[in-house]
């Protein structure tokens, strides 16, 4: 019965796409079974590779007709499952629309196909003297379809905010193959609804991304970057309020590190540590500005003053600067060094974030007394990386997410849904916006071809 | 059958609402017939008046299950009848949600009910040393809720961006009473679909604002601006790009005013202008910063070195400024005295603007020989407001969003679709997003009760 969809499906494309944009060959493609969580899923059957958006509509409108299931695969570095096929899906994928045009210096944007890297389009946009917004650790292989199907987020979003507010003109195929095509990326739009934000962030559900019109920002003079050390979480957090207000959109990234992962990586790393152990947490604070140190200097030593920083490093070649990043990066390095873990990606009002890492803390304990708990992330934004060495995985992930729910936090900061925290939506989201997503999910996709039984059941 | 409609829900919801949420009155209620067009709506049969978001549920509830068509309304200072009563309809108003809770510093925002006024929300953001992104002439009347409803923009869109980028956390009630609320404000979450994007800028057609998190801004340390004359509008543009890469987040607003309105302001002002007559173009550059006085004075002689600038003036005191945002709003308040005129609220890209400009003189003028055109507007975004005084309203009309859909513009920058501008939206939206429209339309509102006939027939 697949079997003979597939063959009807290939049928139906072959005299629209070339000999390279079909197929079925699992020896080449078996790499497209599984994504950045390592977990294996299914081998796709078909592999549809288009060139233009027109050939994107018309493998879509074959799918479609046949209720054939698609998968929609960008650069694979998805930590949700979001991209990792289930069993009789085609994969849809844009490794072949690749094409990044010119920044347009005036409109300080840049129009790219969805399966561009973003380091392709971050090389493009600096040669021209320009800078994208967003920076993460997959830039190398994760591509701007990705970024904005997962609304990518990172260290700046401080200042420029998630990919959401990169995106200023965007092209999307539905299921049925209807192309919508907004690309002019115009500052101001009022006329009508504003259909791309539905598509940024939806995990290809709603729609294939084919093209996107990206802000770009001016490079900013100069970097600096601090490493301080604080007593305590409140102590944390009275820092960045007063960095915020010291120095604002200059402010780039504020990034912790609690002390029991700093210490660990200064064990595995050895040398010399940039700061003594023993604090609670280490903060990496960043400035991007025409004199970037010394605004960073003034402030810390504002902050000093008032008695919310102990002990800080001044990062201001790029080899120290490099080096300090480096440390943040700690816990990737190490990652299987640490042993058997389970990591979330959580989001806290900075309000409840004491309560939340106290009852998290005690919570995991109950559940396992030899878990050990990593914690780091973007601070600034509310968003921790909260890892766990443990064996008991499910167990410490319902008292993580437990903690996360009893404070109105975010089960997914940055990560998304997919397949892999289905299961804990109902944490985050009512039954009225689950609803209202299945309502959204039947009047754009009513046959749930699309990334079906990713971020809900439809 | 509308009068007995009308007496079943208020037989339904007299139980709900309180005297004074419920009246049918026409002597108290008729200014809610009209809105900032001046253009007259239909004396809405009864006004609905809740104090609570379980009390909109309730009426929202009993309209859905009634069939009955309800108008949203806020402070009435909508420039495209968004607002205006059709004929039967029963106006919902939020003017009794007006709370303001206290601004949580250390997120940097404030929670509000939708009909607070954005003067009073922005009063209690400066009392705490915060900021509210957005700024517009309307502050004093206009509500939350219409902001959101409206994505309203106006002056420094340039650095803080649209209404959209002020909301971090949103409730809103759907058309059959459904309340979904999202009031945390975290500033990453991906679990699952950003559902307040559908509702910003959706002109109340897909649910209504009850309340609202807004993201503040730390209060800049200083405010500098500067009026320079330019010889022309490819100068201007050029003059924008050299400044955004000298000042990045510094350049807060970027405003022009075309020759021909300054001169004509300054005829109607009288006394000496701050800049001499006969430029092309007179632009308003601000910036925010902690020495904002420096940073605008040196961006401007660099800016003169490359020869982008001829003639400026700067504004250092409050009440210089005060005298150079004065001439910006000049327009508006010799509107009466200019004539009758036809206007305009359109986007387009910098690189296209010039062609725009020429060939839209041009239609104007073989519509109406007579025409003058008066251009003003928010350049740094791309955004004219582009006034012609004629007799000939439609004609004109016809000539300026023909330019703009020439080259692919926006025929509404800011203001929105509503009623007036709904014959124009096939200009800037293609039938495939309309026909999104519809379905998202009668995925939320299958009876099309909320603002029907507003932005599209559904």
């Amino acid at each position: 019965m697949t079997g003979s969809r597939i063959d009807a499906l290939a049928a139906r494309l072959s005299p629209v796409l070339d000999a390279a944009g079909l197929r079925r060959d699992p020896a080449i493609d078996a790499h497209r079974s599984a994504d950045a969580t390592g977990i294996a899923g299914a081998v796709p059957p078909l592999v549809i590779r288009p060139r233009t958006t027109a050939e994107v509509s018309a493998a879509l409108a074959a799918c479609h007709a046949l209720g054939q299931p698609v998968v929609v695969q960008g650069g694979l570095t998805g930590l949700a499952g979001g991209a990792r096929p289930a069993e009789g899906e085609v994969a849809l994928s844009l490794d072949r629309m690749a094409a990044i045009e010119p920044p347009d210096a005036d409109a300080a944007s840049i129009l790219v196909e969805a399966g561009a890297t973003l380091e392709a389009v971050q090389r493009r946009a600096e040669a021209a003297g320009l800078r994208v917004g967003v920076d993460i650790g997959a830039r190398g292989s994760c591509t701007i379809g990705g970024n904005i199907a997962t609304n990518a987020g990172g260290i700046r979003v401080l200042r420029y905010g998630m990919f959401r507010a990169q995106v200023a003109g965007l092209e999307v195929v539905l299921a049925d193959g209807t192309v919508l095509s907004a690309l002019a990326g115009l500052a101001k739009d009022n006329a009508g609804y504003d259909l791309k934000q539905l598509f940024i962030g939806s995990e290809g559900t709603l729609g294939v991304v084919t093209r996107a019109r990206l802000h770009l920002h001016p490079a900013p003079g100069s970097d600096a970057l601090a490493l301080c050390a604080v007593p305590d979480l409140a102590t944390a957090i009275a820092l960045l309020r007063d960095l915020r207000a010291r120095l604002g959109p200059s402010l780039s990234a504020f990034e912790a590190i609690w002390g029991g992962l700093y210490d660990a990586v200064q064990a595995l790393d050895g040398g010399t540590p940039p700061l003594p152990s023993g604090a609670a947490l280490y903060l990496l604070v960043e400035v991007q500005a025409g004199d970037a140190a010394a605004e960073l200097e003034a402030a810390l030593a504002g902050a000093l003053e008032a008695g919310l920083v102990g002990d800080a490093v001044l990062g201001r070649t790029a080899r120290e600067i490099a080096a300090l990043w480096h440390l943040r990066e700690g816990f990737n390095r190490h990652a299987a060094r640490f042993g058997p873990a389970a990591g979330f990606d959580v989001s806290v009002r900075l309000d409840a974030m004491e309560a939340f890492v106290a009852a998290a803390a005690g919570r995991v304990r109950a559940a396992d007394p030899d878990a050990v708990p990593y914690l780091f992330g973007h601070l600034g934004d509310g968003n921790l990386h909260y890892i766990v060495r443990t064996r008991a995985e499910a167990a410490v992930a319902d008292a993580v997410y437990r903690s996360i729910a009893e404070v109105g936090g975010s089960i997914s900061a940055e990560h998304g849904i997919g397949f892999d925290k289905k299961p804990y939506l109902g944490l985050s989201r009512s039954p009225a916006e689950i609803a209202v997503m299945r309502r959204l999910k039947a009047a754009l996709d009513p046959k749930a071809i699309l990334n079906r039984g990713r971020v809900f059941d439809a």
